[in-house]
């Protein structure tokens, strides 16, 4: 922390607030400028609370300095998080991309299975779709619940595809920790601290998603809460947040991607249909998120968007995600990474069964 | 809905689009324009997915018409919901502002009984203090849990103050409706929409505070969850929107105050100590809540800043109260409303015990 | 500016940047804490460029200390700036708070003079009107220039009141000088530090309207361009920033006025009418602008906004403002600030002509 | 434009309404829905004010439906606006992207030819660098003028590099007509609508930087004020938004790229330097302003950032710039579209001189 005091700050002020710094046990380091003096203040006891020192005489602002993170930051653990699945090659943080992609909503056993299949041919290891849904109305479609989750379960075992489908609160967590290959934490949900602290005591992967006006350091707090439970395998996601802007639904924010990578050690995906929440967009971001280094991409895709119970103007048909996966696996290849082609048969007849 | 054709679309377009429209159960209203044509859409199924019509050729947009709000609105109850309580006088949604304060945390009996004792002497009704802190990092000061409920029930025992307190999760949310007078529901739990659920299948008003990035409408929807399992006692709070302005920790929006107040019968109040983030702005922007036509105010109170486990930057000492009452108290009198004078006695003790 | 440096910083590397500052003639300090190394940076030739350290290897952020504004400072002038007009009561930053009244865009002489009647007869000593108007559109109506110009300095010499307007370029920027009491610089135009410069230069009061997304500091730094030309008389004007919320055309942000009054001796008002872009809210957030210590208030003001060729949505009636006045005046009072009833008689008659 | 009626609106205000509009001089077209009426308002007159309906008694709501551009939108003119230089195979609109580097500030004839010689022998075809500077504080450098202008024209004489550099106001307007190849209008001034108008009467290329808070179309509004006056090569320029989000200096809002070519024919570049603010977000930002479809890029480079004059800090290195290159030459070969080679000779020496 810094203290910076006003320019006419006496030289009793300054001791005053260097006396109160000392007081609550850390070390004040005064240090006289050209204009102003400046204090910092070091310890290790964790954080003070700047109100100590706000409201002071002759304290003109403090400032934070040091950031809260330690398990997700690179100081902890240098070397990339990858996430991997028993079965199969799908994965997260490494040079594969983790692709998924599914319907926003489980509507039924064909809708799913069409999907699927689609989304396997086209090389997808990870299969999305949401039985229990966060919808802004109380009379809009709420999802299938288990059924939803029995119709995933059966989808993995039919194409070989991991699942991945969210939790929206105890309840749903259990069940979702039954079924599901990785769990998802949705933005409405990111700072549900209770959730994120029962998702950290389970051993099954997390998908964080960003909050909608998260920063960085919340979003890597957020995560850092499920780690802090013992649950390392956390992989964030990139929705997009809000803004003024009204072109699209969110504004997609890549630039997260590099600043993630840089501080913490944890992989990165991007979400650019909840990301622009226009089917006309989902392409042109998704290379995008690619060629700004995401190690993964979740999409959504629906055999028929027009009858889609939620979110169909975001989803894309299954064959505008074959021409996506053709583009990312062009441009992954400029940064030496690989989106993978379909798998030639199911991992599960391939694990002999 | 209204579809808003592109200025060259063909007849054929415009038809495609009415016959999908039609093909959905709704009626369509072409309407011929000097530029283009739009079309409205009727029905009385609820409203359509805009993704149904979006990327149709000719489509140059989709705009949603209707509100999603049923009872939350002045158009199901037209005259103002007012909230009261047994054995006391205080009241949300009436002339007589609410005024709720305390400290951010419960941190001990001793630091809650001397606050609440200068807040009831100042004419607060309400009681404010946490026992479940929801903390940006896991290694803050999380509360004193039940502990610091049953501080609370002795201090709406001893002084008179109903309690307000938040309810962070299902295990909480059992407990503080046990122990509190009005549950709090936080900003970032305006969208849990399962604990929504559950507060309103309680019988005990709630507080809802509006998320750091939501809309008027993400708002009073939150609401509407509430109302639609049974709970009509909802109060809303506004404690300021992340934006990108930088001088406080969070900019207050008053205006939606008055934006509520015309389309809901709920009563809202307004958070100043969270909506600044700052001590020296309590005060001002609190005399503006009022003016402003806010139904109560909700403030930080801490008998000793400097050493609150919580957010001691943002709360005002109990003499900066006793003038901020004063303040208000004939800022209210220009609006026709009134802000209560301390309790001649305990509300307990005048009930005869 | 401060350096702080990453965990695992070695010595060299704190050592190399300490060379680093020095050999760009500031000086160093360290200041070893229990985790990292800050590194304390000094000096009086104006601020360093923190591209010179944050990319050297080690640092793992660069942090901005020292504010930039200075003539605007309370530092260069601790007491407040008062801007007084000759011929006139009429004033901004002292005990009577400065309300300017007016349409959004002088139409024709008749609309001006009913309205300038109006506005002189409920208390107002400022009269705004444009005649030259900043439109996102370049086929809306653009003001009528000169002609605007003229009929306003009709309405001083009839009502006595003073003449606010906008000068949008070079061009119109010297009539403007010419004709009107104040010259006022429109949000779009706050960081055209050209025009800045060239109102600096002049001895006319200037009103600085906030920036749409401007901060606090950028804010002031306008203002400080202004005054570093040798014109020392500006008030500043908060008109809402832009944000997410839509219920609004901007978010008003009352908290800048006491930030403003804290950091500067400049006065501040509050345009409701723009920062709200609703006739419905302009008297509730005049009540809260007045309420949160605002020096002054600008409202637009129209006898038949229906009818009006710019802004009509935001203009409030002449009875109104009548109501607008009043519950101001009273607001004022416990703030123990003054709002001016009518003159008894015009400026120009008392003037003795 | 659709006016919404209150659920209980009465058959007489739905008369009262339409009729107002019809005695505006436009047409009515009320819908009778299941909960409410609509009424759609047709008419050639341009936009009607909102004002003009928004407070009647029984309206709910009105929204603005058409969109006001014209010569900038597809309905205008359907293909691609292709920008050309004689002399030069260099474009912005076809296949070849349009790359312009170069400094942040000219800072003197070596620093700025030393650059130039990296930015040509890397490809570049545009050279950009600032005489003129808009800078937050009165107090920073402020460019070299008119000597900047005379160092750029002889590095498009000794390195065939077309010259980009930004005009402030009306003098240097003239003088940067009189050296560049095109005229920048910075963020700053995108809303500095007596600038575009006088940018619109001349016949060289403007390059229209995005506002820190426009939106889509304000944005294409303001060029829609240079068009109207003529000048129809207008290059658009996102370089970032202002959002809450703190992690880069602003959000770069990469789907407006997509989006802008949907609705206009003008060509739309990503400057990543202003838009990130840090030298090691500069590259993956590239990258992704080509994935998602760009039309070229403008990007600071510095040979020496850490003694750069202004913006040192998002400055890449001459290495860098070459590294970038070659990434995005693979990507727009992925989008079928090409990033040239260097020249093998000067364009002057080519032209026969």
């Amino acid at each position: 922390m810094l203290v910076v005091m006003k320019a006419h700050a006496s030289q009793e002020q300054v001791r005053a607030v260097c006396e109160r710094i000392e007081s609550l046990g850390y070390r004040a380091h005064p240090i006289p400028g050209a204009q102003r003096t400046a204090i910092g203040v070091t310890g290790n006891k964790g954080a003070m609370e700047p109100g100590a020192l706000d409201e002071m005489s002759g304290v003109q602002e403090v400032i934070q300095v040091s950031k809260p993170y330690k398990l997700v930051s690179r100081d902890a653990k240098e070397e990339d998080t990858v996430i991997r699945f028993a079965g199969s090659d799908g994965s997260f943080g490494d040079r594969d991309l983790g692709v998924v992609a599914g319907p926003c909503s489980i509507e039924s056993r064909e809708q799913a299975f069409a999907i699927a299949e689609r989304v396997a041919k086209g090389g997808a290891r990870f299969f999305r779709g949401g039985a229990y849904k966060p919808r802004t109305s109380p009379y809009a479609f709420q999802g299938l619940g288990e059924e939803g989750l029995k119709i995933m379960a059966e989808i993995r075992d039919r194409f070989g595809l991991k699942i991945i489908t969210e939790a929206l609160d105890d309840e749903s967590l259990v069940l979702v920790a039954d079924y599901a290959d990785v769990i998802q934490i949705g933005a409405r949900n990111m700072q549900n601290f209770s959730l994120l602290k029962k998702a950290g005591r389970l051993r099954k992967p997390i998908m964080l998603k960003r909050g909608m006006s998260a920063t960085l350091e919340e979003f890597l707090m957020a995560a850092e809460y499920i780690l802090s439970e013992g649950n390392y395998e956390v992989i964030l996601c990139e929705r997009g947040v809000r803004t003024f802007a009204d072109h699209t639904r969110n504004t997609l924010d890549l630039s997260i991607v590099p600043a993630v990578q840089r501080l913490s050690h944890l992989p990165i995906i991007v979400d650019p249909s909840h990301g622009t929440g226009k089917r006309n967009k989902v392409l042109p971001l998704s290379r995008a998120a690619v060629a700004v280094g995401a190690d993964g991409l979740m999409v959504e895709v629906h055999n028929d968007p027009d009858h889609a119970l939620s979110d169909g103007m975001q989803s894309i048909f299954p064959d505008q995600f074959d021409e996506l996966m053709e583009e990312i696996r062009q441009i992954a290849a400029v940064l030496h990474r690989n989106v993978q082609r379909p798998q030639t048969q199911p991992a599960v007849a391939r694990a002999g069964r």
